[in-house]
């Protein structure tokens, strides 16, 4: 048995797949006719939130989850991405 | 009765405070050693979501509200920033 040959039993993947869930409660200033833009009203929002509290935004809660999810769980095309990712790097 | 010093009563200020929340569930292929940064996880997810879906994110769920905050259930730091805006516009 050639030891070059034995690839490490113990090879763990560095990346996985989280299921992630973001909860955020805040107060706002903003002008009425911004935010009738309901199509873009997430990512007006999420701009606003990520310039961080300020005399515009006051924020009343915010929660964030991360748990890694077993790679069998993950949808086809994340597993051919994980796939992907771990023949990169070796 | 001088008409030139009569305010309009109709005034109404074009700016609002708003309750907003949002509420985001994703799955995120991510290096675990990323993740492990508990401290800077909200500002992570935050970013690898506004990039928007691609072969590292499938969104799952994602709500966004914003509802009109009577001016008298604002803080009083919102109120004088209300106020602050009004006096700006006129």
């Amino acid at each position: 048995m050639n030891p070059n040959s034995v690839e490490p039993q113990s090879f763990e993947s560095k990346f996985a797949v989280y299921d992630c869930e973001i909860r955020l409660k805040f107060r706002l200033i903003e002008e009425k006719q911004v935010l009738k833009n309901r199509e873009q009203l997430l990512d007006l929002l999420l701009d606003a939130f990520s310039y961080g509290a300020d005399e515009y935004l006051e924020s009343v809660q915010s929660q964030v989850e991360a748990q890694e999810l077993p790679e069998v769980e993950a949808s086809p095309q994340m597993r051919r991405q994980l796939i992907r990712l771990r023949n990169l790097a070796e």
